[in-house]
């Protein structure tokens, strides 16, 4: 997606631990008119799918899957709830994400009554590294026997291994701004 | 807003401890079609506000932010992050949070470069109890030296002091669901 690319180019900030932070517009503050071109660019990757729920993860995914929601004629959407505390409620399904950003794990939870078996789930996601986070939906989704008909990303770096490993797993993965490269400079390479 | 109202009666659910729980439509999972209703609702509540940027708190308020954002021209949104450690860093702004729900204080975060002097700030939030959440975001402005031109919450329990803390600090508040009296049988009545 070009006009992504070009603003994680501008705006986009390298730091220390190869860590690309997009918070100018996607994680902290958010342009919306780029999430509706996301959701748009979401809608036409995914559109043959016939999602029934987008799922998501808090916070950063939330703004997204609004937006491609819209696209999609507004089912709903879900986001999980990340808490560090694992408190084993009954009423939730629940799986572990190890954040190598911030080095924590955290335990991701969805509550039982909003997915339900045979349906059709496009789970959406911010940034996918090492697949952790989309691992962790996946999983959710299969504890409810819900069907994932796709993955979708904004941004991958390439060289880290969830991409790969989602597709692994027999997943339909999307991504729209692919990064090859960056460096201490600020340069990001795009493939 | 009658059609908020009516979604409210009737799907909330009221738990012990006056809780008010709307997670099946706003708060995990998110029914967009009327996240877009509310934007506009708070867009003819304010549109002469003229607000440069939507100010809102992370998680729930970021698909009703969002939704108001389109309306109004697509000014930014920032959604301010909750954080349980209070790591004071220097690049932030931040503000205490007492969460009366989960009995916990929150230090409430949003970074320094993405508030200005003299913008017009306007305050989003889907819940107005105790104006803690409300009191902290206003903080947070203060600190920036921005103008906080309106606060707009989804629902507010009138028989709390929020909504006449924030009125008598001077700000304009306008709320879509007034509740005034709810109970363990579910029943839940509005002004």
């Amino acid at each position: 997606m070009k006009r992504l690319e070009e603003r994680i180019r501008k705006d986009g900030k390298v730091l220390p631990g190869d860590i690309l932070k997009i918070d100018s517009f996607l994680n902290h503050q958010v342009d919306v008119k780029l999430m509706d071109e996301i959701g748009e660019e979401f809608y036409r990757l995914f559109q043959d799918k016939k999602p029934d729920k987008i799922l998501t993860i808090e916070s950063s995914g939330i703004a997204i899957a609004s937006a491609t929601s819209r696209c999609f004629g507004y089912v709903p959407i879900v986001y999980a709830k990340k808490t560090v505390a694992a408190n084993m409620a009954k009423e939730v399904y629940e799986a572990k994400e190890h954040s190598y950003t911030r080095n924590i794990e955290y335990t991701v939870q969805v509550a039982r009554e909003f997915l339900s078996e045979g349906e059709r789930i496009l789970i959406l996601d911010d940034f996918l590294a090492n697949g952790e986070a989309m691992n962790a939906l996946i999983s959710i989704c299969d504890q409810a026997k819900a069907k994932v008909v796709g993955c979708g990303s904004v941004v991958c770096k390439t060289y880290q291994p969830g991409e790969q490993r989602i597709k692994d797993l027999g997943y339909d993965v999307e991504v729209l701004a692919r990064v090859k490269h960056m460096d201490d400079e600020g340069n990001i390479e795009f493939e």
